[in-house]
């Protein structure tokens, strides 16, 4: 029955769902570690062989999980102190040679609020790899970035991993990072927690669609995974609740919210903010020494 | 324990919620019943004097619930007839002289989508009072309309239900016809029912905040409420699901959801579509044998 | 002939356009002066009397126009410069007493990109009097502003004049604030120029409609208007240029352009930045010693 | 000094401009008529060879333009009329065996608005590829059709033509209808003329900027351009009213309108309705015996 219950977090998954990391260390397959970095909580699962991969339902590699609930607190510079945690944890995943390009997918819809993490994401991003081309005395000092938006299947009728990957050969970055929407279990998640990994991503995985893997193996690159819980299915949130009162009922209750999720109230506001947030630490990462002014004054 | 439960359908109210309204005869101070028209499903619940208000927690006055889902099935004419059943329903709550003029209150936040409908039902609204002023040999036959988005208190620091009292002792309609977005209990009903009442309307009362009523008491002219269900309280959602469950349970597992809400998946557009029909309902019901193509034509 | 020119600042009425400020002394009825402040170019027209009123077609009182090109140039620090200044120039129309309040009205339709310049200064605006009202222990510090967008004749059917009044009768502000956006005859000017003045303003009366005017006479409290220019008329560029050229051409080549409006190429970038800047004059106006990241924070 | 005027149009090429086509005959290398079809002007120009190249300085092909101004007039029928007619054009340019696939790409920028045909295009095109290959009993009667919004150097860093020629490879689409906004010398043309032509575009080249073409040569497929003029450069504007006024002025004057452009006051309405227009010809052009209805109701 636990096949009812929807998450793309890896600190979600049914193991290692409410219990302390610390606590998992018993498991076979997985590494798991918690610490405080910048005034955040900081995840990390390890997935390590079959075992884990069977455990937590996800690929090897490693899952990084940054809980931003202090931002919404309002402290003095969490934005910038989350921004360059960002930057900093993107920068132990990624290990980019100096100078090597990298290649940013915004996936997701645009015009599905919950959905248009990955576009806004982009929209935040110093694109630069036309102004080294072009204007290289200028731009020398940056990295060669570029930024993709691939629309979704539904009004392309293109998959977004085949448009990435087209694009891809074409571009020959040295990594891609690919920004999305994710689904969670814990409303309390949403739109406050960035997930990393290595892995690589399967677009509108969350969906229920299978679609072409955005990973090292179809791109024949290294593929970045940046994610942003906007939503709980309805289902998974009915599902929890009963499950939590230690009953069983029938699946027909649950699917009176099918096809219903669950976001803030103010998901439009939410998802603006967390994605400006993704952008400007990208920029952190990808770019040496740069401040948010020199964002702000790059975008504007 | 019900006052966790919020909604603003009075076909909601719990004596008459998970009821057929043709049982409910017995309450005192209520009249309800249920038709078919126009392959719609039309409610009415009447609150006859103070057993009824007691009852359903609602003034006195009729409330006019239709249940448009048959749009979602695309059957053919759905939106036509679903326009022409707004419009016959409108027009026996609000009994108009010929051209007697109407002022249509869009309101909520155009900026959050649920919140959104009254704004973009007064976008596809014929707005003419200005043209019967200035072009009456061309648009005498119209009747004088006016719209107005009064914004919300976080934006402007005026309450909407000030805002339309000032502007309404200026323009002196005959009525007013008020545009929101409402809570319902049932994810089935959302951005597919449609309440219409006599009674006025408390802007923003479902967000739990007392606000100036929109009634006739303090505009001075009937006021005819048209609202839709747009989200589902994830608190009320979980409480339904508890309850249906048959156990008690403590009241921290409800409030994780706060300031959550349960939605369509695709609210953008299901809200753009709603709204849309609302205000070619009220075209229709405002100003004589116009058809579809009419409005599409001024409108554009 | 010279009724082709459109625009709407003084100083560039037919006896001010192409003449240095310092030289019009001998215009009876007009004080004139220009100076540098803060890095940019502030010039400030007095009509005195009905002589000054006839020379340059505006009501008596007081025109201030700042040039604010130099952002364009991006020097350091130039947007908080020019906030600053905006703030002080408008302190010296508006002489208000402590905590007195304060109602911003957005001119223009928001839908239209070069009118769109209230609706987004008012966007950007710190809106308290709600806050005050109902948390005073923490907003006590704070002068009571309240933003109002009327919309535009065109789709409210009221005139903005009629809305404002109304709303204004209830409100009852100490001073009324217009924003709107203008008419220029200099493209050198668009989008980086904004006059200030103490004499009220006519909602959309550059485009030729004569409406009900916002001043002190119709709203019986002082009313400032902030306009910037966002587009020059086509008709009005062509007389240009033919005059430079120092010979009559017919009016029919002339009005091939009716209805055209000359912008800069990126107009919505343009509207977005100078009503930003707009806002946030108008912030540190009003309330005292706020940062821009105070204002960021607020905002937020 | 002719090399002043900017405009993207095959009947505005110098030697074609202000002349009737029909009296053009005699200019080598060139093929022109006129015609009325379904109550608007259609023009076509035949560049036949380098001759033809070199008079209008546009490669080899047929330049078809239909002017649409009866729209504006809003005569019965008009929108259904000029979408038949685009789609009877189109497919006199493009002759796709039964079934065979097609891409379109929406050139521009979406967040300008004189740049946004493209996109705003593409919104209200069906698009069925993932429909065709996953539903194939109900939507195998649909010809295979994508839609691809590059979105432009500015903000992805990746010229329009690489993506679109990388896309292209891994889709393998018979043909590609490209979709731009053009740069017309005539104000009376903007946002009611469309060219179309089977030669295929260098996007944003109106700007000035050499792009990597969209052609047969470098895509490997037929291309065809849909595009539709939007702006006239303000210095184009001003050139051709002082040579009409017969003199010479000098260069100076006329660059003060650099990077200034004319538009109809109206725009942004303008380039919605225009590029509706698009899309539902395209409709019409790629799918047999289709509706204004069914394209309502296959893109609601």
């Amino acid at each position: 029955m636990s096949s009812r219950i929807r998450t793309d977090l890896a600190i979600e998954a049914e193991p290692l769902f409410r219990t302390k990391l610390a606590e998992t260390d018993s498991i076979p397959g997985l590494r798991c570690k918690e610490e405080s970095r910048r005034g955040f909580s900081v995840s990390t699962v390890e997935v390590l062989d079959e075992r884990g991969e069977a455990a937590v339902g996800k690929p090897k590699g490693r899952y990084i999980t940054l809980e931003l609930g202090a931002l919404l607190r309002r402290e003095e510079n969490a934005f910038a102190e989350a921004c360059a945690l960002l930057a900093e944890e993107l920068r132990s995943l990624l290990h980019l040679p100096v100078f090597s390009s990298v290649l940013v997918a915004g996936l997701g819809n645009r015009d599905i609020t919950p959905d248009a993490v990955g576009p806004i994401a982009v929209d935040n991003l110093m694109v630069t790899r036309h102004l080294r081309q072009a204007l290289p005395e200028h731009f020398g000092a940056f990295r060669s970035v570029s930024g993709l938006c691939s629309g979704v299947l539904g009004t392309t009728g293109i998959e977004s991993g085949e448009i990435i990957a087209a694009v891809c050969k074409a571009v020959k970055p040295s990594a891609v990072i690919a920004v999305d929407a994710l689904a969670s279990r814990s409303t309390d998640r949403l739109c406050r927690t960035v997930q990393l990994s290595d892995t690589g991503i399967v677009p509108g995985s969350g969906v229920g669609n299978a679609r072409l893997a955005l990973d090292e193996k179809t791109l024949g690159v290294p593929v970045i995974a940046v994610g942003v819980p906007t939503v709980v299915d309805a289902a998974t949130l009915a599902y929890e609740l009963i499950r939590d009162s230690g009953l069983e009922i029938d699946g027909d209750a649950l699917n009176s919210g099918a096809n219903m999720i669950v976001t803030p109230r103010d998901i439009d506001k939410n998802v603006r903010d967390i994605s400006k947030l993704i952008g400007y630490g990208l920029n952190m990462a990808l770019h040496e020494d740069i401040t948010l002014e020199d964002i702000d004054m790059f975008l504007s």
